[in-house]
């Protein structure tokens, strides 16, 4: 059975996904996107059609996979008749329930990793996590997770969202620490080059040690005249003195339990 | 010629860096430290001696590493007879003037990495920064370095301390956002396993894009209805709900601009 499937986005994640779908056989028929230039891109890559008109959309595919951002979805989907087909969202925080109203058959298609356009992920490895309404819609839903994954795992609505704020530490905000970082040194003139196997290893350390067993540093260490040197030493960087002192504070109740 | 080192401290610093010592051909003549359990403990894994009491501490060694937290150096050094020996502090916050009072010859010798006794490093990778009071000091320390690093540079005190604030950002932070991200998963009973790709994804991401460029997630869409649905979700964890506010606003404020 070779499935057909309709993307509903052309983003980062519909970027990935629809690519590792379409290596893994399944034949994408169209890409919907509100942004001209993301459509094209995208339908140029799996060699398909796009359209940025919601009134297109293509009525004989046999999935809808939603990949817009949260708060666009339901206004999104409002305008499409689905015909009862099987949509599915990929979002992290929106429960199963915001597709009620457009389809019997709904399900929620989940990869927890972080996709940018121009860099290549390799899909097997990324959990996914997926929902759905029904035992025949489960077994569609893990059977193309498992083609295109090692790691699948049905999740519910409220446990996804745990995981997807977990995964805004763990990947956004840090993320943002890397920023911060670069702008520190960027006022010196340090290169964050230097920083790289430090970055590195931190990642690396926690695939075998708790995190919590992992802590190094002036605020694990309770280095209070380190800590107030940083802090004023931070004064041309008003944002970035506060979240070190909010940060530091964070470490050091942690540890004094 | 054989230099002989006696390092004073035996935590994470120190263990991995009298190792590294150790494995390129110098001799460590003595371990310092006020905890027995360390101090023996390093001196076993060197076949060296070891004392507890700073009265003891050999004069006839060549250079001294000081490898102890920021607070204790200071008090540590007043106790000790250096004759003039070059005495290195491994910090990268002090600034080399905190030395000038136990010798003539004095350097900084500061590796950028995050180390835990138990895990190994490749300290080859490790970029290690150097400065001292005279060009024949500066030669000593260069040649130290090369000898266990390919990553070697000289930097003075106040650019040191800024890199030092970066990589608290960089890797202490970024950890402790890691130990959220596991206390998070934990309440709902959801293994951390789950993150450890996209964790490491994060750091691989950024050896190659600039992190202002790789930023993804809810705060850099600038989508509220997810921000505040992850904020009250998070009303068990009274300090890291403040925290995913003040560093989701940052995120915002950066990307605003």
């Amino acid at each position: 059975m070779s499935l057909s499937f309709c993307f509903i986005g052309a983003g980062n994640l519909a970027t990935h996904l629809s690519k590792a779908f379409k290596n893994s056989g399944y034949k994408i028929s169209q890409i919907y996107s509100r942004t001209e230039e993301s459509a094209k891109e995208l339908a140029e890559i799996l060699s398909t059609n796009f359209i940025t008109s919601i009134n297109e959309i293509d009525n004989h595919a046999d999935i809808y996979f939603v990949a817009l951002k949260d708060s666009a979805v339901e206004e999104v989907l409002s305008k499409i008749n689905f015909n009862n087909k099987l949509i599915i969202h990929c979002s992290g925080s929106l429960p199963l329930t915001v597709l009620e109203n457009y389809s019997d058959n709904i399900g929620v298609f989940y990869p927890l990793q972080t996709f940018s356009k121009n860099r290549d992920v390799e899909f097997n490895e990324i959990p996914i996590f997926v929902e759905s309404n029904s035992d025949k819609n489960e077994q569609i839903l893990l059977q193309l997770a498992r083609k295109i994954s090692n790691s699948v795992t049905v999740m519910n609505s409220e446990k996804r969202k745990m995981l997807h704020i977990s995964a805004v530490f763990a990947c956004n905000f840090v993320n943002h620490f890397y920023t911060i970082a670069a702008d520190i040194l960027k006022s010196k003139d340090i290169s964050f080059d230097y920083l790289k196997p430090l970055i590195l290893e931190t990642a690396k350390k926690i695939q075998e040690l708790e995190p919590e067993k992992a802590q190094t540093g002036p605020a694990v260490r309770f280095d209070e005249n380190t800590i107030n040197a940083h802090y004023n030493e931070l004064n041309n960087f008003c944002d970035y003195q506060q979240l070190y002192m909010s940060v530091s504070k964070s470490i050091f109740e942690h540890y004094k339990k």
